[in-house]
Parts: structure tokens; C-alpha cells; sequence
């Protein structure tokens, strides 16, 4: 019965460079973005809002990114048919909108990335870009 | 790598001309009307509650207008099976209700204008005497 | 410029076993309380309203738990002066209010936790019973 | 009674310059932080947690950003003897707390930058830090 249990913190350097490489992922996509980055329990680590995305969706980047981080998976991996009841009894957080992803280092959930203004797969590729520049698991494959 | 970029705010007056044009149209009509005019930012710059209008509406007509400011587009082009799990994300705030115009001036989308107590199609009408005042691009032509 | 770091959590058998003592010396002193144990994310980890603790301190518990998480020391180290614009400019989760205590072994602050139904000196008494039953550091000596 | 006028927005590559030199002078300091930029309408164009900042500060930066681009002046100039109705009356939003400044370019408050998670002095050195990045104005000199 241990009081404690080893953890695995995501830091704001690994934040940044997630953060950078969804930017430059997004500039190639020529779709501006709203990207947040939780940790692992679900309080936000770094945000950018770029030039030109649409307002609003920083408050979905931030619920894909949590629900990602909540559940260790994809954000679009709920049951249709419970989508909405699951999101109001949440309180809102929990979406099931692609583009938000997990982010897995060492077999250990740190975190979440939500992406939000472009196309789903559009938010997702971004998403990825940063998944892939520390190194995180890629959930999708 | 500049830091910041010219932009182009809706003065009050042009939000007031907007807002009076909005009024007779309404009166044409014979449908009072809640008329919300925000900035790019989703920010009120001007409000009326018409005579006989319905309260509730009030809340309508401020998340139609931020919901075209924010996307740029009129306020009812969400995918609908979209609608509900966006809008929840979003903090409830985007809306695929019909009644929101964004307010489009020398290519620029400078705020929106959200119109509600109606029908769908009364509100929409209403908000486009609106944009017609300062002669702001019709989006549905 | 590593991307993760080690961390520690507190485990839900640790959370359980402050829980328990906490009650135990709530009993000793014939207060019953509100008991709140939030992890180092300020999310809730284990709670208990004891029969008879008042409604209401279920909120102040947990906002001192969190309190307590946040900013890794004492709940009522605030400057007086400044304890109500921190609160409002927080949320108001952050509070001056006493009973609230981190929860600090081997160095590391794995959460807080936060009492309420009693007086503060009773608040207080019970939150340190629980951390003294996981071996946490008692961070009033 | 033009519609429009000209303005200046801050863009996120500024933002994003603003917290980088912020967050090199925590480091300086040797005290995490939470730092939020905001544009001029209040909403967030940037944000960073550092390792080790205190989690609830991560909305009193935010409420200081805001206040700051709300005043176009540095958030601890209201006075004392209305700071608490003031904050209530805005929605808690507005802040009288030290940390947060203006973002002023070219005579312009292009948006507002706040510092939570140390003392009110150090708060204010690495919002300026973060001004100094973009040539922005430094609104205490």
C-alpha cells in the first residue's frame, strides 16, 4: 500500500517545442491555429492563438486538449450516441470534435494537445507536428 | 517576423448607424428585435432591446453576433451533426443558429452583428439592413 | 532542454489513509468535518463530509486543499492586504482562510488538503493529523 | 462619422517573442512563472506555465493581462479603496495586483502582458522583460 507512485511531469521546454513545430505544421498548412497544451491533469501548460484563427475555438483547442489528456486517447473516440450527454455531465470539457491527441512519452500519459480552427483532420496533422517534435508516441498509427 | 499588423476597427458610430438601420428594418418588419453588434474580438460595442422583444433572445442575438465575428462566415454554416459538441467545446457561446452576419469592410471582417426574436429568416433579414447601413459586404450574395 | 521530469504522485490508498486519520482525529476532538484531498494538479482525490460538518465548508475544504497545492505552502500565508484581490483575480479558489496544508514527502508537494466545519485551530488540528499519517512533512514545524 | 478606423494588432510571432524573453528573465531571477499575453480585446494570443509556478496564478497572470490592455495602463494604478467593488463589478477580471502592463507600440495598447507566481516586484521585471523583446513602450519609465 504505497502512498506514492513514480510520475512523469511534461515541462514547459517540451510545452514550447510542441508548441513551435504546430506552428511551423500549421503555417505549411496555410490554416491558422488555436493550439493549447495541458498536462496530465488537464491545467494548461502553453497556448498560442495565431494570427488570423478563429476566436472561438480557443476554448475547443483547450476541451480537445483536455478530454486527451483525460482519457489517454484521441478526442474523437467516444460513442456517438453518448457525445453530448458524456460532454454536459463533464461539464463541458469533455468533446468528442477531432483534434485533440494524448501525449505518450515512455508508455506514460504527460499531457494533451488540442488543436482548433482548421478542418478536424486539418487540427489532427497539427496536432501530430507536435506529438512528433519531442518524440511522443503517435496515437494514430 | 514583424511584430504587429495594420487592422481595422468598427467605430461606434458605424456599430450605432448599423444598429439604426437595424431598428427600421425591424419596424418594417413589425418584429422587435435584440440586435448585437460586437468587435473582431467578440467584444459588445452596441446593444437594443427593442419594445416588445424577447428577453431570452438577448443571449441569442450576442452568441450569433461573437459566432460570426469569430469565424468570419454568417452563423449558420456549422456541419449540424457538428453543432452541439462545437457549441458545448466553445462554452456555449458559438451557435448555429440563423440572425449572425459577420461585418465585412475593405476585405476585413471588423466584428459581427447577431439579430434575435424572429424567425430565422426575420432576424437574418434584420441583420442585413444592418451591414447594408455602412455598406459592409452582404456575405449570403 | 529535457522534455519531461520526474515526478511523484500521491496515490489514492495515500489519500484514503489521510482520510481516515483526518476522521479519526475529527472524532477525538467531536467536530465533525469536511474533508478534501486534492492532488498536486488540484484535482480532486479523495473527500469526506462527515455527519453533521456543515454544508457549505464542503467548498471552503476543497478550496483550501487546492490552495494549499497551488502554491506549495500553508493556506493562510497570504499577505492580509492582498488575500481578497488574490482571491477574485483567482477565481476564488485561492484563500487566506486557515486549513489548508501541502502535502509534502520526500521533498516533492504531491497535493493539499483542506478542512472545513470547524474552527481554524480545528481545521488545522485535522488536516495535520492527515498528513502525519502518511509520514508527510508537518509544514507548521 | 467614419466606420472605421485604422488600428494595430499584435501578432502571435510577437506574442511568442514577448514570452520567450519573459521566460528567459524567470529564469534569471530564479523564480517560475505563469505569463499570459493578451491582445487588445482581452483574449489570449500567448500563454506559458513554467516548471514549478504556482498553478493558481495561472489566472491572476490571466486577470493582470487583461486589466492591463483593458487600461492601457499597468494594473496596480486603481485606487485602493474601490480595487474590490471595481473587481466585482467587472466580473473579477480587473485586478489591482502588481504584474500587469500594457503592451504599447508605436502609441498604440496593442494588448496587455501579465506575471503571476512571484512577488509583485518580480512580476512586473519579467512583464517588462517581456516588453523590452518588441520595443514596446515601457509604460514605468
Amino acid at each position: 500500500m504505497p502512498f506514492t507512485r513514480p510520475a512523469l511531469k511534461l515541462t514547459h521546454e517540451g510545452a514550447l517545442a510542441m508548441l513551435a513545430a504546430a506552428i511551423a505544421r500549421a503555417n505549411e498548412l496555410g490554416v491558422p491555429q488555436n493550439i493549447a497544451i495541458v498536462d496530465e491533469g488537464g491545467n494548461l501548460l502553453a497556448f498560442v492563438r495565431m494570427d488570423g484563427a478563429k476566436l472561438l475555438s480557443r476554448e475547443t483547442s483547450l476541451s480537445k486538449a483536455i478530454t486527451a489528456a483525460s482519457h489517454r486517447q484521441p478526442s474523437a473516440r467516444l460513442n456517438p450516441a453518448d457525445e453530448i450527454k458524456l460532454s454536459l455531465a463533464a461539464g463541458q470539457r469533455l468533446t468528442n470534435l477531432e483534434g485533440g491527441l494524448p501525449i505518450l512519452l515512455d508508455g506514460v500519459c504527460v499531457g494533451g494537445i488540442g488543436v482548433g480552427s482548421g478542418t478536424g483532420a486539418q487540427d489532427v496533422d497539427v496536432a501530430r507536428a507536435g506529438l512528433a517534435a519531442i518524440g511522443a508516441r503517435d496515437p494514430l498509427l
